[in-house]
């Protein structure tokens, strides 16, 4: 075994500690993690966290590889690579068999809080200075990408790609996002590049700067019932990424004849009336994480578009003020920590 | 104004009594009806009938053109009609445009318990003897068709065929109906016409027989998890016709990658897992009617076809017996009532 520094959970919040990580197996490599983004996962595992297993959070993360395993071909020393929330698939069911990894029968081994196929350890995240990963889940960061503000795609940037690709918006498909947080505002950026005519959906109308600035044609504020009429199945896809529970049915009445409600915000249950979607033969779906090759593709359409997250950079030994803050919704609008306030030690 | 003899709704159930009718507008015809289906809705109305409004049953049927308002010309005496369960509609907002004259943005005027756009009275359906309805909302009824068992197809057989349309059903597609009722049996044989791979999904196995004939290629027993667990993520699309609130997720699992679960058997809300969506990027819809062009579709291509509810006829005298009996689901597979032993006075 191995030791790196990193951030894990207890009562308080996180705490800094010395994790213990697997020697490298054949098909593994080492990397240095350089920055880790802070998902509203990472917030809800520490809130929710009993004790019963460790739990260090960080599943988007950007950093070099500092060793390879002897079968690894895939990748050399010192390659730039980005890493998001799933490290591991059974590799042989449907799913994966069709690149959709993230819904492997077997469920995907989740880069934290999840059970090593090989060994039975829990995962423990990226909110820690070194990852061991097989070096099929770990991805090339495209040259031209900032390795900080790319660090979100691989889980806030993910999760709202694969719906805007399954659901087909290109030139054209008429998109609405509600909500602009971590997953939002990529959310909107992603379409508008995608050649969407793309509007933000918020509760506030202090966010139209931001929406125009960011490549949004319109800002339709929430709490205003006259712009949500006036809105009313005006959308082919909506892209529902609140954050909490929340009634979906003002979202589902904006969506078009056909179209389709995306809910990427949250897990949990989520209600609706049949009649709403039944008025408009309206679909409801949901999204989060991705397949290989779609993650390989939204990581080349980044750099490509020059696309990344917005961020606040913060050291690692910060991320308890970036969870408290997280929660408040203060950031514009993705924390990201620098794992260089850690040493690398082994 | 002008009377018939119907069957109104008051404690009891269906008691027969002399209903009003409006006399003749210039785009009105009226239809003696002949042959009426029931429907789970009439049965959810008459047992939750508070008695406020009059509640006169009945919204597929066909009959006869008896007189015509003087502007009609799509209509002549003597023609055989069918009318389902939407009477108006505004004829100028955007779904009324687009012909989904089920989804105007007014609401449409239902057959029974709407209000009338003229004059404000509510509708009283066709559990009676004559119906006089705008021409724009009868519909020919193609040579060839059996008018006893037609009668379903507008509103049972709407309701599953646009889903299947607008999912893209066709040759090679997987279907899945689960329940094997009005709507369900209706959903196979339309499901199989179009050269779908279609199975049903029941309850029981006793309905294997019938799968079979309705030319269903296989039957999935619901209540056996073994069955279910290998049909995990087989279906394109599945069409859920069952009658009453139930937990959707067994059938959710069963939906292919990017498939949708069709939600046409009631109203009311609907609860899901939003990981039950996002493991396969699955959507929920819901179905209910259809509109003009829709139905008039539906009809040709029965006709053609050769395809019709099977039904059970009774007098109509016998409608509180074929609700209770509905209500058991005692009935393959729907009940329509034979209005010819109503006198057609005026």
């Amino acid at each position: 075994m191995r030791s790196t520094p990193g951030w894990q959970a207890d009562r308080a919040g996180l705490r800094r500690t010395s994790l213990r990580r697997r020697e490298l197996r054949a098909d593994d490599v080492a990397v240095r993690v350089d920055y880790c983004g802070v998902c509203h996962t990472d917030l809800h595992a520490v809130r929710t966290h009993t004790g019963e297993a460790p739990l260090v959070p960080g599943h988007e993360f950007t950093g070099v590889v500092t060793e390879i395993g002897h079968e690894v071909t895939r990748f050399a020393i010192g390659d730039q690579v980005a890493v998001g929330n799933i490290v591991d698939s059974c590799g042989t069911c449907a799913m994966c068999e069709a690149g959709q990894e993230n819904f492997c029968h077997e469920f995907p081994t989740l880069t934290y809080g999840g059970t090593d196929r090989r060994d039975g350890t829990t995962t423990l995240g990226a909110f820690s200075r070194e990852y061991i990963v097989r070096d099929e889940f770990a991805y090339p960061l495209p040259a031209g990408l900032d390795p900080a503000a790319a660090a979100p795609l691989l889980c806030a940037g993910i999760t709202v790609w694969e719906p805007l690709r399954a659901l087909g918006v290109g030139p054209g498909t008429r998109v609405a996002v509600a909500g602009l947080g971590g997953l939002g505002h990529l959310a909107v950026k992603l379409a508008v590049a995608l050649g969407a005519d793309t509007t933000v959906i918020s509760r506030s109308a202090d966010k139209a700067d931001d929406a125009r600035r960011l490549g949004g044609h319109d800002l339709i504020v929430s709490t205003d019932e006259r712009q949500m009429a006036a809105a009313r199945d005006r959308f082919d896809v909506v892209i529902d990424t609140i954050a909490v529970p929340h009634d979906v049915a003002p979202y589902l009445k904006l969506v078009a004849l056909d179209g389709t409600l995306s809910h990427v915000g949250h897990l949990g249950s989520v209600t609706v009336q049949a009649i709403d979607l039944l008025a408009g033969r309206k679909k409801l779906s949901s999204a989060g994480s991705g397949g290989r090759p779609a993650t390989a593709a939204l990581l080349e359409f980044c750099a490509q578009h020059g696309i990344a997250a917005d961020i606040e950079l913060l050291p690692s030994a910060r991320v308890n003020e970036a969870l408290d803050r997280l929660e408040r919704s203060d950031v514009r609008y993705r924390f990201v920590l620098d794992l260089s306030d850690l040493p690398q030690n082994r």
